[in-house]
Formats: structure tokens, sequence, C-alpha cells
């Protein structure tokens, strides 16, 4: 098993002791997720870039961003599971297709022609 | 190494060849992210809760949803391997308190006291 | 003058006395407008689509609610005035295209084919 | 009548050609709004703070923001009118509360302590 499946299942179990797979649909959960990435954009808001790449050198601003991020981690676990889709198989696929779109020798060093990643 | 692990070393390799790591600040990958969120939001809108569970059974849409999220996960991913934060321990974490904080027995069936996992 | 304008003046006038005008660059605003987006979601995330039209009859949800829409619209007029659209002007073209676009015989109860507005 | 009251009846005759009310809940409509913010939001992710300041003197940046803009507008004024929320009024309120909270002497220049607006 998987870490993201073992946290997938300490999840389910989580949900099922407190009776919340009602409120577990797809939907509330894509939103739920949207809105805990809401949260962890606002710790980088009024920041300039080169503040953002340090802002775990402050302890509370870092524990802050840590658990949003966790947040965000925890509902995107627990959405992939409930539509059954292995987010590491997904993610992997995705990168395929970014290598096949995007070669290196074209798009160094610019992001205007192509957001990276995707 | 972890799944997860092998999954942000080859992004760190593909933004390295692409010299897309001045792009990959904190700031503006939470900002992706986010950006990321609001598309797989996107396809649950018109949804009602019951057809979003079915969501998968459309192979068209089914193939949309997985796609956004692997985007997702794919930025989220990259923002902790960045930040330096394991993103499986600060879920579990998160889980531990949770645990604590919505006791079974008080919380069964309640969404409305306490929003589920945090 | 319209509403709207007087309220964006309001907001250049209170930037300025705090001199935070630095920090409403359009990125920066543009991630807050989406971090408060994500607040009012969060508002309706385990409600259902019934519940969700009573929200106001609860005077605690309902202040809520009209706090966190009142954040999204301070932080658009804000983004709006700071790039110099005029949100009224650019919402009608987008209405007159969606107009042309979804015309009310084919669209009509249909929310799978074209997403309502735009 | 306002122009943002002309805005709103100009929506509420567009659904109700198409039938599209059943789709505009509350909750659909706080979902459809902040994936908007989450297209506004994709349009400055790559961008520096300073770049993004000129982003309207590029036509085709420019008109995909304004573009994305008015769609936030559009949902923004949609969720407002099917709440019953005066949004003008209910900006001027949070704007009262943030002069009061964020006295200019005090907060002058440090987004770190406060964030802008609210």
């Amino acid at each position: 098993m998987t870490s993201i499946e073992h946290l997938a299942e300490r999840q389910r179990a989580f949900a099922a002791e407190r009776d919340w797979e009602q409120f577990h649909t797809p939907k509330n959960l894509a939103m739920a997720l949207a809105g805990e990435a809401g949260e962890l954009l606002a710790e980088f808001q009024w920041l300039t870039p080169e503040e953002s790449t340090k802002v775990m050198d402050d302890p509370d601003a870092g524990n802050r961003v840590k658990s949003e991020l966790a947040d965000v981690f925890l509902y995107l676990t627990r959405l992939a599971d409930v539509l059954g889709i292995d987010p590491i198989q997904a993610a992997h696929a995705k990168l395929d297709e970014g290598e096949r779109r995007y070669d290196a020798a074209t798009y160094r060093g610019s992001a205007r022609k192509a957001p990276p990643l995707t």
C-alpha cells in the first residue's frame, strides 16, 4: 500500500466513524478543496515573490502554510478516493503529456508561451 | 523513496530542463494550484450532488475531472517540494488534530457544527 | 458618478492613507479576490443546493455570506480600478456575447451543453 | 435604478428565457464565481508583480483579463441578486469596518500586520 492509499484509508475511517460520507460528494469535496486552496493562496497574497521563497523561515507563517497545504492535500486525497482516481498515476500521465507538448529546447526560459507543467 | 518523492523529483527535472525554476516561486505555485482547483470546481458547478457522484461514468467528463485533479496534485507536489514540506506527514498531523477536535460521538452526522476533516 | 465609481474612489483614498498602493498590484489583488471567493465558497460547501437557497434565513450564516460577498466585491472593484476596466461595461459586453452564443430555444433547460452566462 | 440593479435585471431575464434559474442556486453560483476567480488568477500567475501592472498594455492579455473580470462580476451580481444582498451597501459596511480596524497611523505601509481592506 502506498502512503497516499494509507492516508485515504485513514480518511475513509474518519468519515465513516462520524457518518460524514453523506457530505463527501465529489461536488462538495471539490468545493472544500478550492476553499482550502484559497486559504493557502491568502498566505502569499501580500508577499513579494522573493519573500514567498523565505516563508518557511518564519515559524508562524511556516506553520500556517504547512497546515493549509495539508488541508488541500487531505481534500484532494479524499476526492480522488471517492472518485476512484489514482492521483499519482494521473499526475505522471499529465507529466508525460507536458514533456511531449513543451519540448525543452523550444520552451526554455519562457513561461509566457507556455504555462509550466500543464 | 515514496511515490510522491518520485513525482516531485520528476517535476524538479522537468522544471530544470526548461529553466522554469525562476517561475516556480511559492507565490506563483500557490496561484497555479488555486487556478487549477478552480478548473476542477468548474467541472462540478452545474451538477447536482447526486450527478457528481456519477461523474466518472461519463468518459469525457471523467477524463476532464481526472486531468484537472492531476493538475492540482502536480502543483501541490511541486509547491510542497519547493517549500520543503512533506505533504503526507503534514496531512497525518492534521488528521490527528481532527480526531482530537471532532470526537465521533459529538459530531456524528453533523457537518453544520464542524467542517469535516479540518 | 456611478455607485461603483464612488466605491472605487473610497477604496483609493483608503489605500492612499495607509500607503498600501504598493501592495495593490493586479497580481496581488487577483490573489486576494480569489482567496475571498474561496471563503465565500466555504460557506456553501456542506449545504445541499436547497439549503443554500435559504442561507439568508439564518442570521449568523446570512451575515457571514454578506460579509464574504462584500470582500469579493471590494477586491473586484479595486482590481478593476487599478486596471482601468469599467466592470459594468465589461459585464454587459459578456452578456451580449452570451445572448448570441446561447440562443434561448436551443439551450432551454440545459446547463450541460452550455455553462450559463459565459 | 443603479447600474448594478440594471445588470442584475438583465441577468434575471437571461436566466428566465433559458429556464436556467434551476441551476442558479447560491451553492452553484458561489462555485461558478470561484471558478471564474481562478481563471482570472491564472492570467497573472507567471507574471512578476511589475509585469502585472502593465497587463492591459498587451491587447490579447488585456482582453482576456477584462473578459475574466467580467465573468467574476456577472456571477457576483447574480449571486447577490438571488440572495437579496445589495453588494454596494455591503461593501461600504466592510469599508466602514476596515477604517475602524486599521487606523491609518498604525498600519501605514504595512501589509504584514493587516491584510488590506478587510
